[in-house]
C-alpha cells in the first residue's frame, strides 16, 4: 500500500507580510508528499530540471518518499514568484514553467498496485492522463484551483466525474458550481460522481460534505501564521495519507483525515515554504490530536 | 433562577438581498430574550414609547418574558433603518433614537436575586449603571459593537472589567485589543477579568476561550439566510439561559452554551426580524443538537 502523490514541484519564491524566501522548495506534489510521509508510504509523480537542488532530493528521500515517479529532464525546475498581502491570497509576481511546460506525468510500473492517489493541482488534462491509468485504486481525490476553474471547467468536470473526493476552498466551489451557499455547491459536485467534497475555508477550518453527512473542523489556531503556501497540499497530502489506512470512505476515516490534514496545514503555514513539515516529532503531532479534539467535542 | 436581559427595544426596517421587512419587532433585549425564552425564565428591562404594539408586548407574554422591567413612556419607540449589501455587515440608514435617548435601565425589586445578566448591546454608561446594581449574580455577560469600541473604549473597559462573559465578533475584538491574532486579543481581554471570551465569526461559527481552554463550534448550516439582524442577541440569549443551569463557568457548562446559542441563531436568521425565534418546536431544537453533535464530534 502506498499514496501516490502528482503534482508540480518547484522553487518558489514568497514574500509574507512577516518575511521571505527565495527559490525554496515547493509545489504542490512536494507540500503534500512531505505532509503524507508521516503516515503513509509515498510515491511523488513529477518533473524536475537539472537545476534541481540534491538537497531537495536528499530532503525527499529522508521522507522515505519514493522517487522513481520523479522525472529528471534537461531544463530548469518549474519557479514561481508570489507575494501575499493579505494572508488568504497569493498574488502570482512570476511563473516560469521551464520543464514543466512538457510535463507528462505516468504512473511507474510499481505503482500499478497502490491504493491511493492524490491529482495535485495540475492541468486538468494531466490529471485525466493519470487516471486513464489508474483504474483500480481505492481512493482518488483530485486538488485544483481557480486558474482551471475559470480556464477549462469542461476538463476539470471530466476529472471531478472520475474521482472520489475532490478539495477545493469556497471560493473555487462557488466558482465552479456558480452556487453561492457551499452546501448547495458541494451537492452540486456530489451529483458528478464523488462520494466526498472537502471544502477549505482557510483559517476557519474546513468541511467535509457527503451524500448524507458531514463534518466540520476548525483550523488549528497559530500563535503566528508565516507562510500560507502549500496549505492546502499539505492538508490534502495527511488527508489521504491516513484514509490510506481505511478500506471505505466514512464519517469515521473522513474524520480521521480532516483531523491529520488540519494539524499538518498548521504546521506548514507556522513556518516559510516546506520548514514546517521537515522534522515533526509524531508526539507533537498527537498531542495536537489531543487538543483539536478536546477544543471540539 | 431567571435571565435578566438589558438592551435595546426597537422597530427595525430592514433590507437583505433576499426581502425587506419594515417597523417589525427589533433590538437587542428583543433577540436575546425570545431566543432566552425556549431554556429558561426572562426578565427583560428596557424602554419603549406609548406607539409600541400592543401585538409585540402580547408575543413577549406568551414567550414567558417578565415584563416588569419594561418601561412604557410617552413618546416614540427607537427605530433604526438598515440595509445589507453584504450578509456579514448592515449599512445603517436611519437611526431615531427616540425614548431610547433618555433609557436610564434599572433592574426591578423582583430581579434582585436573580442568578444571571445579560448586558445587551447598549452604551457602555447604562450597562455600567445596571452592574452598580447587580453585584451578586452568578453568571453576567455584556454585548457591544464597534460603535462603542470605537467611540468609548474607555467605558466599554470598564464594563469588560466587572463582567464574566464578553460577547464580541472578530472585528470588534481585534479593534478593541489592537491585535490581529484572535487568540491574542482574546488573552487581553481575559487578562481584565472575563472568565470567558467567546468570539464570533458569523457563518464560521464561534469560539469560546478561557484561560486555559477552549471549543469550537461550526455555524449551523443552512439553506439560506434570510436577514442576519440579531444574530448575535439570538447567540448570547441562548446561551446565557443554558448556562444558568449551571454553577459554574467551566468547559461543560460553555460547550453547552455554545451548542443552543449556535442554534437559536440560526433559526434566527432563517427569517426576518425575529419571525425565526416564534412558535419554534422544542424538539427541533434538539434535532438540531443531535445533528451539530453527529457533524463535530
Amino acid at each position: 500500500m502506498s499514496l501516490v502523490v502528482v503534482g508540480s514541484i518547484g522553487l518558489d519564491s514568497i514574500s509574507t507580510p512577516v518575511g521571505s524566501v527565495n527559490d525554496t522548495l515547493g509545489g504542490s506534489a512536494i507540500y503534500a508528499s512531505l505532509s503524507a510521509s508521516y503516515f503513509t508510504d509515498v510515491r511523488i509523480v513529477g518533473v524536475v530540471g537539472e537545476d534541481f537542488p540534491a538537497s531537495a532530493l536528499d530532503l525527499l528521500r529522508k521522507h522515505n518518499i519514493a522517487l522513481d515517479g520523479l522525472e529528471i529532464v534537461p531544463g530548469k525546475t518549474f519557479r514561481w514568484k508570489g507575494v501575499y498581502h493579505k494572508w488568504n491570497q497569493a498574488d502570482t509576481l512570476a511563473t516560469e514553467l521551464n520543464v514543466f511546460a512538457d510535463f507528462s506525468p505516468h504512473i511507474p510500473e510499481g505503482c500499478r498496485n497502490c491504493h491511493s492517489l492524490l491529482l495535485g493541482n495540475i492541468h486538468p488534462d494531466l490529471q485525466l492522463q493519470v487516471l486513464s491509468e489508474t483504474k483500480s485504486y481505492t481512493h482518488v481525490a483530485c486538488d485544483t484551483m481557480n486558474y482551471w476553474i475559470s480556464r477549462c471547467p469542461d476538463k476539470l468536470a471530466e476529472v471531478i466525474k472520475q474521482v472520489h473526493i475532490v478539495f477545493m476552498n469556497e471560493d473555487e466551489i462557488r466558482d465552479f458550481t456558480k452556487k453561492d451557499n457551499i452546501y448547495d455547491a458541494a451537492r452540486i459536485v456530489l451529483s458528478m460522481g464523488p462520494a466526498l467534497v472537502v471544502v477549505k475555508r482557510g483559517e476557519y477550518g474546513s468541511v467535509a460534505i457527503m451524500q448524507d453527512d458531514m463534518f466540520f473542523i476548525p483550523a488549528y489556531p497559530l500563535a503566528q501564521v508565516k507562510d500560507p503556501t502549500g496549505a492546502g497540499d499539505s492538508f490534502a497530502g495527511a488527508f489521504m495519507a491516513i484514509i490510506e489506512n481505511f478500506a471505505t470512505l466514512d464519517l469515521d476515516s473522513v474524520k480521521s483525515g480532516l483531523i491529520y490534514g488540519t494539524i499538518m496545514a498548521a504546521n506548514n503555514v507556522g513556518e516559510f515554504g516546506v520548514q514546517g513539515l521537515i522534522g515533526i516529532n509524531p508526539s507533537m503531532i498527537e498531542q495536537m490530536k489531543v487538543d483539536l479534539i478536546r477544543w471540539t467535542r
